[in-house]
């Protein structure tokens, strides 16, 4: 090609990025070649950084400690855990700023599609995380999707079999209605049926 | 923030990436931290990579060597050289495998609003080397916004103003016309002017 070397393997490992194609990788290297060799460091150091990253032991989330900070913080409410796919998920939720339990990170959703197993997520960690401690509320906060949906029965069918987790851990999920914003007249038919079902006094 | 220090500030450096928002920078970090230590170390030494990229002394197109491997053909025509903006513009040219000609990268245009001036782009660089090489023919390959148009009317100018450089130099522009699948409907009137008088025998 016309590209040097050098540009070339740069712009070949931005395309692997997600969502990214040649066009926008072309882009960053051009961008980096107008920085200077001091930004250029500051971006390799961040990048070795991540290889400090961690996965907590406890709920899955990345962390630079064995056990994240959120599993660590005493001020939280442990017997209630938020069931979640991804990390991003959990920063969501954190935004909020009105969750006060903790989680438990499945890495996905099981994808029958995409051949992605119930054995290739976390249900294993956390049924044995729920029979060793003294968790009261699981919150099924999945994307309201059908891999969410399949998730979501798949491990409470699991729970519901065995009679000592069943009785001691109540089974919630996040409410289903209109977003922020959402026009009522192109609400689909399953989103304002739950949201009916889940109407609140005012 | 609830994210690790190394993750935020992987996200800060993406998020400095043209076109990329806090969003995808995310997105770009938690894709990082699925790879292998192995593939992190791959994108980590193409990025010091670029370092070893030079500024051709000849045209200002990116290169690994001195003279870039364009400027070092004997078998392209250096007595026509295509004015451009910046070295995308290049490959998209060296894409059509049908100009012989060399370059000349500007590394921007003349453009009022943003505060750039002639003094900040390759003009003076174009007029040393127009005087000290035996080009014959300058094809401004430009965007053909006011920008384009007026760094076009600037640099022809200059060149007319001189009469050794103005008798010797042919001055050229690439033409304006309908694009590939382009409707003549919804053609703009300048552009369909441009079209008709560029008109050429079938």
């Amino acid at each position: 090609m016309f590209y040097p070397k050098d540009i070339k393997n740069l712009i070949d490992e931005f395309s692997k990025f997600p969502g990214i194609g040649p066009k926008s990788a072309q882009r960053f290297v051009f961008y980096l070649l107008r920085k200077s060799p001091e930004d250029i460091e500051k971006l390799t150091l961040s990048l070795k950084g991540i290889k400090n990253i961690h996965i907590c032991s406890v709920c899955g989330n990345f962390s630079d400690q064995n056990i994240c900070s959120i599993c660590q913080d005493k001020n939280r409410d442990h017997s209630v855990v938020a069931v979640i796919a991804e990390p991003q998920d959990l920063m969501a939720i954190e935004k909020t700023g009105e969750y006060q339990g903790t989680y438990h990170v499945l890495g996905g959703l099981i994808d029958m599609i995409e051949n992605k197993s119930p054995e290739q997520i976390k249900i294993k960690e956390l049924l044995i995380r729920l029979k060793n401690s003294s968790i009261k509320e699981l919150i099924f906060a999945l994307n309201a999707t059908i891999e969410g949906e399949s998730t979501i029965l798949y491990i409470t069918n699991l729970i519901k079999e065995d009679k000592i987790l069943s009785s001691k851990i109540k089974l919630t999920r996040i409410a289903r209605g209109l977003p922020l914003g959402g026009e009522l007249e192109y609400a689909d038919e399953i989103t304002l049926t739950e949201a009916l079902k889940g109407r609140r006094g005012i």
